[in-house]
């Protein structure tokens, strides 16, 4: 048996840190990218130039690679199947990734398993909109079924006709969730494979602003019986959808516990410190899942982990922050993905790990905004 | 100002490593490689293929990257110099190159700067051997001043008979060197950068086996005023040569103290261990240090770090081995450099990192031995 290939759909940051986590572990790794020029392109071998949303370059890409896996949610389920009935291994498989494309799939399985999550309705008018919030109230969170990332596809609705606007020429499925009254967001990361291991990661905060994560503490400060609370619903969730490779819950922390925001089931951004912070990165841990080999130790290296996004802002000269920030601490690790700066695009991220949450917080916020150009001293 | 990019001669592990560190640094990486299949041109956008021994391939290579720097020691020093005329930045420079290259030019470079070193002379002859023998007595360590890695090039004599043999029509420069009697050898890693900021790590314990690096111990159990008097030598020795980039110094441990031994001016197996054991790798050091970035922490990151080479065996299935392991230890991180298994050859490493020594050393050298193919469970 020689070393095999892994091929990634995708040529983002996602797919970039695989790379990087591919060359340790000696396994072969190949990138589907729109451009020669996206994150992950830059940094592999040759990357396979093509559309994502064609059947024909996903499967001449398919066919250099051992198993096929993806950096983000975008390729149609039906190209998925129609891979899956050619012999090539999608992983994770049509079926579980279902639930991280469609929400409307996503709240039906889970509730189906009886898992926490906020109340949901299918809804097909703004009238439906209205007749859910006379149980939950208003305002409502109203979410396309499909399309939706960092925030986008999710909106606040206060009243009908709010929603009416909203919904008005669309022809794509809609849900209704209640509006949740959460403390603070967590996520936990499960690693499965196909022979049905699994590895669940320390439950970690998450902090989002307009929807885009900012800023992520492992693990999260809450008191430990949530947090196994937190992990046993992820590895239920894993067991339940049989994912394959790395799947992210983000939940919301309430009063009457945990309840399921959102699945992805790739590398997610909630788990960018395990690259400093764990034994074995989210990214090396993909690549095992999907490959089938033994999973890694997902312990912590440190007592705490701070991961802060850097995002493009109006800063003139990202290079000389960058020369700042390492002079201002070199235990600071920041990562770059190679991407041109435009204003809210993830451009990378900085982690700090240490056993001073407090101080830790204090110097992964400071570099992010500093490389951002929020702040220039 | 855009992110700078590196271009390192040689396509072999060293390279391949800090590829992966380039990834996360978000600076460019590229690589001059004898062929495509070498470690590092795998992992690499489109390595440049080349010889390091012609002139127009290595200008033709550094006029795509900002900073030339080397995985190995072979490059001719009249090349480097021809170079730097040409306005190349050539990191580490060939004055300071030379002292790696050059037995002969290290000693008189040590010596004339007090450094302790074991006695030694230039020999022309084997009667040369015999007179330097009279003062430290036989077996005398006979060294060719050129070409010696991984215990090449470097002989152990008993008598001028044997001397005599060994040198005969040999037109090289050799050294004649006491035969040290040493309780452990140990290696030290200083970083330093063109305007002068030095970063050492931990001194580490080094075990070879006919003349290989098989095992390393971070940090070496010795006592702290030792250790702090080894990376005091180590430093100086960065600091009399003017090193740019990653500086690794060998040393043998005596009951007089520290004698050093060798030197290689690039990431060095002795320091692989800081992949996974510290805050800052070797790699991404030597890419911050050429670029003349500000240097990382050289903090460990657990209270011990084993590293061990997995060197080429006549296992027949890798990769059945890899699983094994894999499954055998979730906290073990097994890094392989896509060669080729050939018998002896240096194929991968594996790392652990943790609090009982004794513990990781098992962990470690059952690791290294199953891949090897020494043992079968």
């Amino acid at each position: 048996m020689s070393f095999p290939v892994v091929g990634m759909v995708g040529g983002g940051q996602l797919a970039r840190m695989c790379a990087q986590a591919a060359i340790g572990l000696g396994v072969g790794f190949e990138v589907l990218a729109l451009d020669a020029d996206e994150s992950a392109a830059q940094v592999v071998r040759s990357a396979f130039i093509g559309d994502h949303n064609k059947y024909e370059d996903l499967l001449a890409f398919a066919r250099g690679c051992d198993v096929l896996t993806f950096d983000h949610e975008h390729v149609p389920t039906h190209h998925l199947d129609a891979l899956v009935a050619e012999g090539i291994l999608v992983r994770p498989g049509p079926a579980a990734l279902i639930n991280a494309q469609d929400k409307l799939e996503m709240r039906k399985t889970l509730s189906a398993a009886g898992i926490p999550c906020p109340a949901w309705r299918e809804v097909a008018s703004a009238s439906d909109v209205a007749e859910f919030a006379q149980t939950c109230g208003w305002p409502v969170v109203l979410k396309t079924a499909r399309g939706g990332y960092d925030g986008k596809g999710v909106l606040i609705v206060r009243d009908q006709v709010q929603a009416q606007e909203l919904m008005a020429g669309s022809n794509g499925q809609w849900l209704a969730e209640q509006y949740v009254d959460f403390s603070c967001e967590l996520a936990v990361q499960v690693a499965r494979s196909p022979h049905g291991q699994a590895a669940v990661y320390p439950v970690v905060q998450t902090t989002q602003r307009d929807g885009v994560c900012r800023e992520v503490i492992a693990p999260a400060p809450i008191d430990e019986d949530l947090a196994l609370a937190a992990q046993a619903i992820a590895l239920r969730i894993a067991q339940v959808i049989e994912v394959t490779g790395m799947l992210a819950v983000e939940m919301f922390l309430t009063d009457q516990g945990v309840l399921v925001n959102e699945l992805a089931m790739r590398p997610h951004n909630s788990g960018h410190w395990s690259i400093d912070g764990a034994v074995t990165s989210q990214f090396e841990q993909h690549l095992r899942a999907v490959l089938d080999l033994p999973l890694g130790s997902t312990a912590a290296v440190a007592p705490y982990a701070v991961m802060v996004n850097v995002l493009g802002g109006d800063h003139p000269d990202v290079y000389k922050a960058y020369l700042h920030c390492m002079a201002h601490d070199p235990g600071l690790k920041i990562h770059m993905y190679g991407k041109a700066v435009r204003p809210g695009r993830k451009v990378g991220h900085v982690t700090v790990i240490g056993d001073d949450l407090d101080d830790l917080l204090e110097r992964g916020r400071h570099a992010a905004a500093y490389l951002t150009g929020e702040i220039t001293q």
